[in-house]
């Protein structure tokens, strides 16, 4: 006998499906879900069910929304339309929310493109990136795709794609995070840190 | 807008509410969750709350048992009833179980002595294991609480409560983790197994 009773070792199962949760965090997780009370495991249980079914994709810039029409970013009027955030997932929106001075717009890929993953522009939401740009309106697109090779590809086809509607292209900058000691930055955040320094006025 | 869409924010607090889980974390364990299919979704609501309603504690060791008489390790004729091995918590049963040489039964306290948190012996399952020692046939008790001043002072206490009964109490041995370096045992772990130190016979 090594495994577990048969309704703990079944829902130590699911905690392992979550990302990153080995073995011993499942076991934790599971037995940390006996003590909840049942209507605690109930309300936790209906929030799994509901999110997947109340979560729905928003039609304009494919993040997720609570509701069929466009979301609440996309209806927002004092929004400025005409700079989108290019975003690798829906959960980045919320990451790039967190720049309170960011008043545009997002779209989302949906991933990045990666010929090795057989990852290709028909995988992400590339069409309806395009649609919104012939729809006109956009001035400034900012690639927000995380800084790796993939991210770099699939920001530099973007600007190659949106360059025939006139609308800028520009990428986060690459640098040394905030609060962080040089001692501990990678050589190659440090190459990029100094290809990008800004000179004083 | 600094939050997720509703059903999102609400899956993300209940994940919070699992031992160790963050803000980022649940996050991360929500988008995920939100990838799963319908089905799977379903499945891992329906292990939570069959993990509440299916898991029932055995009368005899008051560990953990999928139904509703003794477990099955007390229900094991093979095992030996004379020897009973003391753990905190339902979950240290499996822990010590994976110790393959260990045939003997087990009694679960549900927690440790600690006068700070205001837990007595009668917060305990210290009852049901006086009525097992009264009931006769251990001649050994092994107390595997947790290497800590309350797992000590437990430990103690259930060697004094059992005196009469002409059992054999013993505690785990401290010591050297097999296969750490000396180098970064603390110093009372050191202290301890110099304590505990076997001579070569």
């Amino acid at each position: 006998m090594a495994e577990y009773i048969a309704p703990i070792q079944r829902l130590i199962e699911e905690f392992r499906r979550l990302p990153g949760v080995g073995g011993k965090t499942a076991v934790r997780y599971a037995f940390a879900a006996l003590n909840f009370t049942e209507e605690e495991a109930a309300r936790f249980a209906d929030a799994l069910i509901g999110a997947k079914r109340d979560v729905k994709r928003c039609p304009v810039c494919c993040g997720l929304c609570a509701s069929e029409g466009p979301c609440d970013i996309c209806r927002d009027e004092d929004r400025d339309g005409g700079v989108v955030c290019i975003v690798e997932s829906p959960k980045d929106v919320m990451v790039m929310e967190k720049v309170r001075g960011y008043r545009g717009k997002y779209h989302v890929l949906g991933g990045v493109l990666s010929p090795i993953d057989n990852v290709t522009p028909k995988d992400l939401n590339i069409d309806s990136l395009l649609e919104r740009a012939k729809a006109g309106g956009i001035r400034e697109v900012i690639v927000a795709t995380n800084p790796t090779p993939s991210g770099d590809t699939t920001a530099a086809y973007i600007a190659r794609i949106l360059e025939p509607y006139g609308i800028e292209v520009s990428r986060l900058a690459y640098g040394i995070p905030v609060g962080a000691d040089l001692e501990y930055a990678d050589e190659v955040t440090l190459l990029r840190a100094m290809e990008g320094r800004k000179y004083f006025d």
